[in-house]
């Protein structure tokens, strides 16, 4: 079983109080893939321009991702450049350029399964959209998302959401999406959409889960140092997705540990730049973390 | 043993989304005595006007709060009237009459022991030093305070730090009292003032706990309704060092149920305007949240 992962791939230029970082790679697909890849063999598909790097590629490659379902199309790679203030939980956009990512729609390599499970990074829900009815995937399917795309592609959103089985998003996207200002009630409202679990991520204080019938909740790994919060929520729902494919089943106790999983990747990503904070790393300082986790919130 | 709370009494004025009430209970000894009944004894030192009711100090008695400590002075009891908006983490404080508390210094009546533990809940860390060299406590000593005090006091309440063993404080008030953004920070530069244990209430995100050895979290239980926030702090604290007052021994494993149950008695205490929150439970309301807290956040 592997996990297939679809999003974008992006070179970023990063301002936060801690320093300042121009065309590090980036991309909701690069967060999530880089973080799965601890816990599963991993699927990528997304598109890069010609000034993408192969060094990324041959990175992404040692860790068991397959990248056979990388585009490199002529042009240049998606770019994104934005601001962090003091308050690390906002980035402010100062600029987005789609570049190949334009009216990007992939073909299917033949190596992706629709057994796999299926994590839909964050990205347009259109595309999204297209990539579910191509798959017509059996095994596990998540989705994230953006404020972006609740604003302007709010129906298309809400009928992938009939269709599939975890939706992550964070505490701010939740009351923007429901109307609702308590997150219970956004999640009974997102719930109504038909999607049978959803995720509040609510970046440093934690994350909530809600389904029909099964409610908890982790705190956020605390960190001496936050460096750029640039793909904790990508790495997070990869960590997570991660996480259930290598286990026998779906349940209670393998979805709470999940949580728990995604929030201590996503405290790695965040110290540093880009995804060092993840590459850096090994299972056994995940292992050693998820220890530590335990003893901080053990009651 | 018991706990002696020193503390305000006090009208209070409040509008939130969901109502508008004037001249209700409130006062930091109120919501953290009643909340520390529930599990001990205790002795509370406060003063109130000649305008307050004898029902209130019925009330108190019948949870096994002894108020012969509370004064009654000539004059009106202290009252506060705050607004809050959809987001409750903030009161914006529309007036203050200190009335009857400007000048209070209370004689420590006899029935109050050294021996006993003691929380000084939120109020001038001129008084709340003045209490405490009146008393001479040799039992577990907590202190609570609020921003005003950070602002005005900043000296008082160092000095009092020294003494004392448990500080309580808010996340917005750790970060302006040690110029620290990072919550982590904070508590190192608070430590450095010589208080033992420092705990962080993050109000809807749960509290953190700080000592030299040991640091933990919980997350905040999840409410489908909060109708007003006033007291939850206060009410916190009361939970959590009533809690421990009843323990043989304050040690990691009953300092982690203390924080769990100081964060449950506040949900409690947010569902309703005014004390009614606490007033209208059992202690079977608390254990039967704080098995649901388990349910939550096990993994």
């Amino acid at each position: 079983m592997a996990l297939t992962v679809i999003g974008s791939m992006a070179f970023d230029s990063i301002e936060t109080p801690f320093g300042k970082k121009r065309d590090i790679l980036g991309g909701s697909a690069t967060f999530a893939s880089i973080s799965a890849s601890f816990f599963t063999p991993v699927n990528i598909i997304s598109v890069v321009g010609t000034d993408f790097s192969e060094k990324y590629i041959k990175m992404f490659q040692k860790r068991g991702v397959d990248t056979r379902g990388i585009e490199i199309k002529k042009g240049n790679t998606f770019r994104w450049e934005a601001k962090y203030n003091y308050d690390l939980s906002h980035a402010e956009t100062l600029s987005t350029h789609l570049n190949v990512f334009d009216g990007f729609r992939p073909l299917i390599p033949a190596h992706i399964k629709p057994v796999d499970n299926l994590l839909l990074a964050n990205i347009d829900p259109d595309l999204q959209s297209y990539i579910f009815s191509k798959i017509k995937p059996k095994g596990l399917v998540a989705c994230d998302t953006m404020n972006l795309w609740i604003q302007h592609r709010r129906k298309s959103l809400l009928n992938l959401l009939k269709k599939i089985d975890l939706f992550l998003l964070n505490d701010a996207e939740a009351r923007q999406l429901s109307g609702e200002s308590n997150l219970l009630d956004a999640a009974k409202f997102i719930s109504k959409s038909g999607v049978k679990m959803v995720v509040i991520k609510k970046g440093e204080h934690g994350a909530l889960f809600f389904s029909g019938k099964l409610r908890f909740m982790v705190p956020a790994y605390l960190l001496e140092r936050i460096t750029d919060p640039t793909g904790a929520g990508d790495t997070f729902a990869g960590g997570m997705m991660g996480y259930l494919t290598r286990q026998a089943s779906v349940n209670d106790r393998s979805l709470r540990k999940a949580l728990v999983y995604g929030s201590i990747l996503a405290s790695f990503a965040v110290e540093q730049f880009s995804v060092e904070g993840l590459t850096n790393i090994t299972r056994k300082d995940i292992n050693s973390r998820y220890r530590h986790f335990e003893k901080l919130t053990k009651f």
